[in-house]
Formats: C-alpha cells, structure tokens, sequence
C-alpha cells in the first residue's frame, strides 16, 4: 500500500540533523512502491498541528544530498512540547487529523527525550484510533541524554569542535603565557550534564596537555580548591586552560552563570559562566585571562563535524525508514557498540516507550577523583565519537550549504491555533 | 660568509605564523653556504635578551616542515616592547651583544606594528655600530592593520574563520527562531579596527542573509538606529544575526564592554561586548537571544585556515630570507596584489621605515552608507584573502599539530635582567 511519511525535526538542531534527514528522505524515495511523498513539517511539530507542510518531492537529488553536509534543521525546528495525552487530547487528535488528510502512514520524529516521548504517543494514539499509523523516532541531540542508544547524533560532532577548539587556543595561550594570558576559559554547552565538556577532556593526551581543569555541571563548583589547582597548574605548566560547562553549579546548586554578572543598570544576569569563573582567577591570583564563549558556534559548526557523526546521523535516519516499512510501530533506531577500538557499531532497535523520559546521565566513573579530569574510561567511550572528517564542499572560501525551496503542500483542512 | 640567523615571533600568534617560520627555516636550510643555524628566540625578542636561543637545526625536516599547519608560536611569542633607542640604548646594545655572541649575522622579526619599528632599529642600530647586521620584518597580525602589505598573514584566516562561523550559527538561529533565539550575537577581535568584523560579511551573499548587522570599531554606536534595525530584520527575516568587535565604542569614546557589566560584588566589567548588546536587545524588544565570544578561537582556529593566507605566510618567510641574503636591510616583504579576481598577488619590498608606526585603518568606502554593512569594495578586496581551505594532518580525530624539541644553545654571556 502507498502512503505518505512525515518527518519533523524538534528542539536544538545540530550540525548532522539534516544528515538524518537525507537518510530518511533517500530511502523512502528508494521506496516508491511503499512511500509516496515524504511532507516535512515546517518548524517542526508545529508545521503539523498547523499542516504547513513541505512538499520534499520538489526538492532535487542533489539538494536532498546536500542535506547530508549542511548543519541546522533545513525544515525549521522548534521548541514545543506537546501536553499530555490526557491533559491534551485534541492536540494528538489534530495531529491525527492532519496526517488523515495527507494519507501519511509514516510519522518520523527526530529529537530528543520529549520527542521520544511525543512519538510515542502518536504512535499509540493511532493504534487506539484505528487510523493505521507506523510511528518511529530517531535519536538527535548534543546533549547526549537518550538512554540506550550508544550515542546521540549531534554529540560527536560537537565533542569534535570542543576537544579542537580547546587544543588550538591553548597552542595560542601557551606561547604567550610567559607576558601575557595564563588562563584562558572556553564555555561550553550541556546545562545538565558534562558529556560535552568532558569531550574537551579529549585535547589532552599527554600529563599536562590542555585542558588541565573541566568544570562538570555533575561536580558542585568548590572555588578553593580549583583557585589551588589553577595556581599549582600555572606554576608547573605556565599557563592553564580550562574548559567548563554552561551548567556549573554551586554548593546550594545555583548556576554559577546566575550568581554572577548585573549590567551597569543592576540588572540581572547577561548569562556565561565563563566570565564569572575568569574574574574569580583574576581576582584570587591576579592572571590575566581571556575567555570565550563557543554557544551555537559549537553545535552548528559542520565545518569541523566527526565522521562517524554524520555517518550514524544518516544510517539513523535510512533505518527509521527501514523500520517503518517492516511495520515496526512505535520504536527507535539506535547506536550499539560492538568494540571501542577499533570503533565498530551497528544499527539496533529500542521501543520508544524505553526511550520517553529516561535521561542518560554521564556516569560518575567518567569523571576523574579530583573532580576537574576525565577517566580513561571515559576517554575509551568518547574517542570513537569524534572519529573522522567530513568536509563540506567549499565555494569562494565558505562551506557550500544548502537552502531547500520548501514548498508548501496545499492545506486541506480548517486553520488551527496552536494552544 | 657563513653567519647564524636569528628569528623571533612577536605579539599576539596567529593560525599561521609558523607557516612564516616554516618558511625561514626551510629557506635557511636550502643555503647551508651562507646561513649556519636559525637560532629562535625563546619567547620571542625576550629570548635574544636573555640570551635564551633555540638551536633549531635540532629540529627535524618533519618537525619543521609540521610549523606550516600548526597554530601559535611554536618558539613562544611575547608582548614585550623595546623602549627607545634613545630611552633605553642599553637593551638594543644587548641584543648586538647577543649576536655577536653567537655570530648572528641575519634578524628576522615576524610581528606587526611595533615589531617593524624594533627591526628597524635593530636594523639602523647594527649600522651604526659597525656590527655587520642584515635586519628583515616579517609581517604577521590578525588585526590587518600593517601599510603597503596588501593584507597581514593570519588575517585570512581569522576572516575565514569568522564568516564560516557566523554562517553555520545562522543557518542554526535560523531553523530555530519561530519558537526559540531570533537574536544572536557574535563578538569578534578588532580593538581599533573593524577589519575582522567585516569579514563576517562574507557570509553574506544576498539580500537578508546573515549577517544582518554588522558593528564596527570605526562607527559610534548608535543604540536607536541599531535596536530600529533589528526589529526590522527579525519582522522581515524571522532572525537577526550580528557580527560585533570588541572594539565597539558608544558616542563619548567609551567601549561598550566597559560600559557595560558589573559582577554581583560591584566589581568593573568582566569583558566581552557581545552580552551587552544582546541585552540592550532582550530590554527594548524582549527578543530571546543567544551570544558568542570567539575570543583566541578565532585566532587559532588552524584547522580552518585560509589556504591563501597559509600560502602567503610561507612565502614571506621564504622571500625575507632571499632578501637577508641580498643583504636587504631594513627591509620587509609585503603581499602586492596584482588582480582582485582571480586573486593574483606576488611578493614585494617595503622598507621598514615606511612600515614602522604607521597603522592602515579601515577605508570608510569599505563601510556601508548605513554603517552596519559592507560595500561590494570592501567584498572585492576580502574575498580573496579567504580562499581555499588547508587543513592539518589529523590522528585520532584531532589535528595533529607538532610540538618541538626546542633545545636551549648554550648561553656564552653574563645574565641579563629585563628592564
């Protein structure tokens, strides 16, 4: 029987998002005796509820190919979470209605663990319904929270950007330290967990390599002992590089990026973290310092992006198809590890009702005693993350990135407002 | 005559001074008739000083030839200016000192501004003594700003490095912005001058792409025409992406970073303009927002260097020890364009004296009528110097960038202080 799929991307976009798009939209059109078109909804879900849908079979072969090198999310994305089932009901039912009118068969949901979940009860609502719906969900966050797929695509790439970026300045800081900057900070993302700022951790790979401290959300901030530990590693190494999380907290568990800065106005927090642990050096030790904040740079920069990243974004999103077209309702694709070293992985299934609302935190033992270090532990499961290059196309000195003409289906039903 | 060269990296590092160096060493190396040993100076003009020299023909072919794609001073930089010649004769005489110690018959100093004028009284300086002495500047400076040199080696690449990131971080805010950040704020170098924020205007090639707003040192900050026009741009476009330099300054000369935060103890400013005119934004049009500081980011971002600039820094390493050799003193080589498209450039002669202390500023014709843009002339001469991408070796998933032995000769003179 031929239907037609929907795809949707949600929440934070990453640099290999699309990746997964390009995967989905290649296979289905691999397909064409089982899938008719594949509509995307334009600013994700809500491109659903408001059937603003994109037509992806106006899109050419080699922009859909495209995809698989350009960062972000070529349909829009958008933070919003659905309401329960219950609590709710008319929005699923809209949902329901919108994919009815369109004759999808398919709903492919790309997030996170709100997704997961979202997926999950579509998948369910429409087995009670009756309407015959496949309803699969495809990991992507650089948060990398999901719980039982190896990785989340998205994190790879980030870690990647993160564990670069670090090595380079501190290139820069080291052969300055002597009359100039001694401690350099990088922000970076992960407001709950340390997976991506133990990935700086990755820059080192030998005693005193930087970065020499990691600020992990999971470790309450304890500001003497890391103003000790900046000033023994400047002694010892000349200069100090520090890579902390957005999400650092103090002992009665306030962020660190709030307890900090007022503007000239009094008024309350212009947000980083970085600034406020730099000060605390400068005043403590009397360094100089530089800081940066990577924000949206890091997760958007497809530029630097992890091979294995990519290639795990676009097997995702070809095995939703997959799976969708053996009928396997309400479950996810995901990573399974079958050896770190060398990196051997292949693609597994997990039930989407496994996956909605657990979160996977970074595991205690990944982090070193002292607090302020990674483990080899965790240094064997973050390595193969990052594995790869996979340049995009550059014109005129800039990456080539495509924009899509997203045309829109026409509308078949009465408006509706979102609520 | 066999005589040892002396070479020195000055000031703030680059993605590609040690291309330069690259290109001296491998120079010298070529000419084992006229040229015994580079010696380095360890931490820049401070090593000479100190008599702290890096034998570098310790160094192996691999390891030097590895300089060309690895960031920062590889033998140290410094922020150390030599006083006067007439104020502090005693330090210039030390440096001869040091030299003739150890039969230093060439000097290189790869710097900016300042470095011209201490080469050039190296220069005048070893005349006057009668100390035979062939002095060259090389010209290195991501701020752009040396004159005659058609543009600064280390430039390109901060330039590429910048409109590559503000592209990738739009197509992100972009994806994002009907629910999420429809303001992002990237701040980059530049403290007097806005060549590096112009550069992010590469990113954009049509109307309304980003970046929508640019700020720049050379124009006073006007807070209703720039908070008008990002309405206007997130009414039209859906989001605003602004490039902002450091050097911003508000209509009575102050710097926007100074004006702008306090810590929650009261204590001045902890840095960064970026926070600031994103909240100046979130104030007066509750848009959410998101901000960036590339800092030393963008400044050993190798991994993304311009091929042309990494081309450019190599020959001038190359040409400033060809002219040594012709016993050009007082001279530097410079980039002569010749063609704008395709970029045709070849290496020329400038004399130090016209070099030192004169500082090339931004044309205003370069700058927008709106004074938040660039004009297609300040495209025409950008353009190239971004072309071309030269990527690292990388191992692992990260690049491989070479640390060297960097071997101590043996100190032949009294201990000197610093003054």
């Amino acid at each position: 029987m031929l239907r037609n799929a929907f795809y949707a991307q949600s929440g934070g976009v990453t640099a290999v998002i699309n990746a997964t798009a390009a995967g989905v939209i290649e296979t289905a059109r691999a397909h064409p005796d089982r899938i008719g078109r594949v509509l995307a909804g334009r600013n994700g879900i809500i491109g659903a509820l408001t059937e603003d849908l994109i037509d992806t079979s106006r899109e050419s072969p080699e922009a859909v190919a495209a995809l698989r090198h350009t960062p972000a999310g070529a349909f829009g994305s958008c933070r919003y979470k659905l309401k329960g089932l219950d609590e709710n009901r008319a929005e699923f039912e809209r949902l329901i209605e919108v994919f009815r009118a369109h004759d999808i068969g398919y709903f492919f949901y790309n997030g996170g663990g709100d997704s997961a979940d979202t997926a999950w009860k579509v998948s369910r609502l429409g087995a009670e319904t009756g309407y015959p719906l496949v309803g699969v969900g495809i990991p992507k966050t650089v948060d990398n929270d999901l719980p039982i797929t190896d990785n989340c695509p998205g994190f790879g790439s980030v870690a990647k950007y993160v564990a670069v970026s670090i090595r380079e300045a501190a290139f820069d800081v080291a052969s300055m330290a002597l009359t100039s900057t001694k401690v350099f900070v990088l922000e970076v993302m992960g407001r709950h967990a340390g997976w991506i700022a133990a990935a700086g951790g990755l820059a080192a790979e030998h005693e005193d390599d930087a970065p020499q401290i990691i600020l992990f959300p999971e470790i309450p901030f304890d500001e003497d002992a890391f103003l000790a530990r900046v000033e023994e590693v400047v002694e010892r190494v000349g200069y100090c590089a520090i890579v902390v999380s957005e999400g650092l907290r103090n002992r009665d568990g306030r962020f660190l990026s709030e307890a900090g800065t007022r503007d000239a106005f009094g008024h309350a927090q212009l947000g980083g973290v970085a600034p406020v642990v730099a000060n605390l050096v400068k005043e403590k030790h009397g360094y100089k310092f530089h800081w940066a904040v990577a924000d949206y740079l890091q997760r958007s920069a497809r530029h630097i992006a992890s091979r294995v990243d990519v290639e795990q974004a676009y097997a995702l999103g070809r095995a939703s198809v997959e799976m969708a077209l053996q009928g396997k309702n309400a479950t996810m694709p995901v990573i399974v590890r079958k050896s770190d070293a060398p990196y051997e992985w292949e693609v597994g299934e997990a039930s989407l009702s496994d996956v909605a609302n657990v979160e996977k935190k970074m595991p205690r033992e990944f982090i070193g005693p002292d607090g302020f270090s990674i483990t080899d532990e965790c240094r064997r499961y973050l390595r193969p993350l990052i594995q790869g290059e996979d340049y995009p196309p550059f014109e005129g000195g800039l990456p080539r990135y495509v924009r899509l003409r997203n045309v829109a289906v026409e509308k078949k039903l009465p408006a509706y407002s979102l609520s």
